[in-house]
C-alpha cells in the first residue's frame, strides 16, 4: 500500500471533509462504515427508476423491483457462499436476525434445564436474547472465557459445550478486543455434541471472505450499515432444513399461503421470515456495496486493513500510559482496537481527539459483561476499513500524543 | 386543481418515464408511493455529510447524525400530535410496529377467555399477529363486519366490543375498500369497557390530518414508504404509561440500561423499544417527507386526492362490467378503488393496463378474509396520491375501456 494515498477514497464523500477545522480522520468504523458514491448512486437509481412494491405486482416498475430484490438476494447468497437463496432472509440488521433465531428456533428448542453457551465478549444483541430466552425458559446461559491474550479460550470452549448445550452462539469477530474466533472449530464442536451454532459476523462479514457453508454454521447474521450498504437491511442466513421447521417471527403480508378468520398457513423460506414491506432499497444498496467489495477482492479488503494494523498497533502499544485491550500481537489484531489512557476518562479521550478531527467512540461497546471482565466501565475505540490510510493511523497517534500532552498525564 | 397538471410532478423523478413506450401513470400508490428530490437528498446529503452511529458516540459526525435522527422523531411526534417525542418508536415499518404491541402488549396482558376485536377490512398484518396471539392464548377473535355500503358497521362493533374485551385493533383506512373507519368513536366505545385500541394508520397517515392526541387512540402504527420517505423505516406511536409498562421486544444494544452476566435492566422509552442500529437515514428522510407534506399542507392533500375521486369514481362506475368495491359514492370514497371487470382476471387486467402505462396491483391485497367475505379472490386496485393529475385518471379509464375492447367483454 501505498504511505499516504488510497485509491478508495474519492468514492467517500464522507471522508473528504473537515471536523473542527481538521481533516476528519474516521475510526469509527465498527460502528458504521462511510458509504461509496456507487452505493448511494444505486439507491437514488432505485428511487428514481424502479421504485415500487414488490412480489404482488404485475406493473413493469414492480416487476423491476422485484428483479432487483431477489438478484440482490443471490449477490448475498453467493458472497457468503450459502447453498440456495431460500436460506438469505433480509432482516432490518444483524440484531433484527439475532432476534429472529432466539424468538423462533430459540422459542421452540430450549426447554428447561437445557444449556446454552455464549462467550463472555459477546456484543449485548447476541447476548440479552439469550440470556432473557433462558430465563423465560429455566435454561441455563454459560459464557466461554478468554486466553490471558484475550482471545476465545477453545479449551474452556471444550469444557462449556456438552450433550446438554442445544445452542452455541458466539461472535466471529469481536467488537472489542480485535479478535477473531474459531468459529469453524465451535461448529465442529457444537455439532459433535448435537448443538446448533449461530455466527454473529457482524464485525466479520465487512472485513473477511466468510463462507458458511465451509464454516458450518447453522445460523449466521450480520448487518449492511457496517458494509456500506444504505442502513435499515441486514441479513440472517439459515441452513433451509432448519428454516423449514421453524416457526415465523413476525406476521403480516408477504409471509403467508392463505389467511382465514380463524387460521393461516405460510410461504415458504425465505418469504415465510420477510413479514411486511422489506426495504427494497436497503437491499439493492446492499448488492451494490458487495459489487464494490466483489471488486476489490475480501482478501484484498483484509490484507489492506492487516496492513494498517501492523503499521499502528505498535505505535499505539508503544505510547507510554496507553492500554490497548486484547492481543498485543498485530498478527492477531483486527482493524478494531480499543484502548485506553491511564487516568483519563475514554468520553474525555474521544472528545480531545475529535478537536483533532479523529472520530473513535468511547463507552461499553454494547459489551458491558466483557467491560466488567477487563476490569473497565468503558474504553476509547479506534476502529479501520479498508478506506483508512497511514495518514488516519498517523493523525491517530498524534492526536493521542497531544491529548496526553494537554491533560498532562505521564511521559509524552 | 388545473385540469392537466400538477405542481407536483416535477419532483418526482420516478413519475417522469415512459413504461411500455407509454407515459406513466402510477396508480399503485396504496402499496408504495413515489419519492420527491426532496426527500433523496436529504438521504443522499446525511451518508454524504452525517453518516455515523447514534447516541453512544461523542465525535463530531456521531452528534450530527444523533441531531438529525432526534429532530426526525420531533417531527413525527408534531406530524401526528403526540404528547412527547419519547411516545414515538422507529421501526421498520408498519407491519413491524403492530407485531412489537402484539408480541409485548398482547403476550402481557391477554389471558384465555379475553376477547380481542378487529375489522373483517383488516390487512394481514393487523390481523394475523392477532389472530396468533388468541390461539397462543386460548383467547377469542372476533370481526366487526361492513354494512351493506362496505363501511365498517360501527352497530356490529358496539355488540363485538364488551367488557370481555381487552383490545380493540381497527385499519384507520381500508388499504382495499377506499374507507375511513371511525377510529375516534371506536377508541371512546373500547375505553367504556377498558379495553385499549391500536390503530393501523398506513393508509391515513400518508392522506389526511392525523391527530393521535384527538383520537385518543392508545397505539398507533404506520410506514414512512407509504408517505415518501426511504424504505425500511416505520413508526410506532404508543400511549408512555402504556409503553412503560410493557417489556422490549428485541434485545441488544441501545435499549440497555445494565448488563450483567445473568441479567439486564432496560432504558426508558423510546430507546427501550430501539434495539440495535436503527435505520437512521431512513428516520432523516422521513422526517423531509414530513416537511414536504407539511409544505402542501395535510388538507391539501387529502383534498387533491378527494378531487381526484370525484373525477375518476364515477367515471369507472359508469363503464359496463365493471364493479367497484366499498361505497360507491366518492364523498366516502379515499384513493384507494378496487375493482373487476367481469370475466376478466385482476392479474390479467392489470397486465393489460400496464402495456397502456397504468401500473395498478391485482391480487388478494393482503386482505384475504375481506375478499372471502366480498365473494371474490382478488381485485385489481388502482389508489391515488396527491401528485396524481386528471391525465392519470383519463388514462386509466381509457385503457380500461381499450382492455374490455381487447378481451371482447360486453359493451364498451
Amino acid at each position: 500500500m501505498d504511505n499516504n494515498t488510497n485509491n478508495y477514497l474519492a468514492d467517500f464523500p464522507a471522508l473528504n471533509q473537515q471536523v473542527n477545522d481538521e481533516r476528519l480522520a474516521y475510526l469509527d468504523n465498527a460502528a458504521t462504515v462511510q458509504r461509496p458514491r456507487q452505493v448511494i448512486k444505486a439507491l437514488t437509481d432505485f428511487y428514481e427508476q424502479d421504485n415500487a412494491n414488490v412480489h404482488r405486482g404485475v406493473h413493469t416498475l414492480a416487476e423491476r423491483a422485484t428483479k432487483d430484490y431477489e438478484e440482490a438476494r443471490k449477490k448475498v447468497q453467493q458472497f457468503i457462499n450459502a447453498q440456495s437463496s431460500d436460506e438469505i432472509i433480509f432482516t432490518k440488521g444483524c440484531t433484527d436476525g439475532l432476534n429472529l433465531v432466539v424468538s423462533t428456533y430459540g422459542e421452540q428448542n430450549i426447554q428447561s434445564g437445557d444449556e446454552i453457551v455464549i462467550s463472555i465478549m459477546e456484543h449485548h444483541s447476541n447476548l440479552i436474547p439469550w440470556q432473557q430466552l433462558a430465563k423465560r425458559k429455566n435454561a441455563v446461559l454459560k459464557y466461554i472465557e478468554l486466553t490471558p491474550d484475550g482471545e476465545l479460550d477453545l479449551a474452556d470452549a471444550r469444557n462449556k459445550i456438552t450433550d446438554k448445550t442445544k445452542i452455541v452462539a458466539v461472535a466471529h469477530a469481536s467488537n472489542v478486543l480485535g479478535t477473531v474466533t474459531p468459529l469453524k472449530e465451535l461448529a465442529t464442536i457444537a455439532h459433535q455434541h448435537g448443538a446448533i451454532i449461530v455466527g454473529d459476523g457482524a464485525q466479520a462479514v465487512p472485513h473477511m471472505a466468510v463462507d458458511v457453508t465451509d464454516l458450518d454454521v447453522d445460523f449466521y447474521a450480520f448487518s449492511g450499515h457496517k458494509m456500506m450498504s444504505p442502513m435499515g437491511i441486514g441479513v440472517l442466513y439459515g441452513k433451509a432444513s432448519l428454516l423449514r421447521e421453524m416457526p415465523p417471527y413476525q406476521f403480516g403480508g408477504e409471509m403467508i399461503n392463505d389467511v382465514h378468520r380463524d387460521q393461516s398457513t405460510w410461504a415458504d423460506i425465505p418469504f415465510k421470515f420477510e413479514a411486511g414491506t422489506q426495504n427494497i432499497a436497503g437491499a439493492v444498496g446492499l448488492g451494490a456495496a458487495i459489487d464494490y467489495l466483489n471488486n476489490i477482492g475480501m482478501d484484498n479488503v483484509q490484507k489492506k486493513e492487516q496492513e494498517l494494523v501492523d503499521y499502528v498497533l505498535p505505535q499505539l502499544i508503544a505510547i507510554p500510559d496507553v492500554q490497548v485491550y486484547g492481543p498485543q500481537s498485530p498478527a492477531k489484531h483486527t482493524g478494531v482496537i480499543a484502548f485506553n489512557i491511564n487516568g483519563l476518562h475514554p468520553h474525555d479521550v474521544a472528545t480531545a481527539l475529535d478537536m483533532d478531527g479523529v472520530a473513535v467512540r468511547a463507552g461499553h461497546h454494547c459489551a458491558q459483561p466483557l467491560m466488567e471482565d477487563l476490569g473497565v466501565t468503558a474504553t476509547a475505540r479506534a476502529s479501520f476499513y479498508f478506506y483508512n490510510t497511514k495518514n488516519d493511523a498517523d493523525q491517530l497517534i498524534k492526536a493521542i500524543k497531544e491529548t496526553k500532552e494537554f491533560f498532562n498525564i505521564g511521559t509524552i
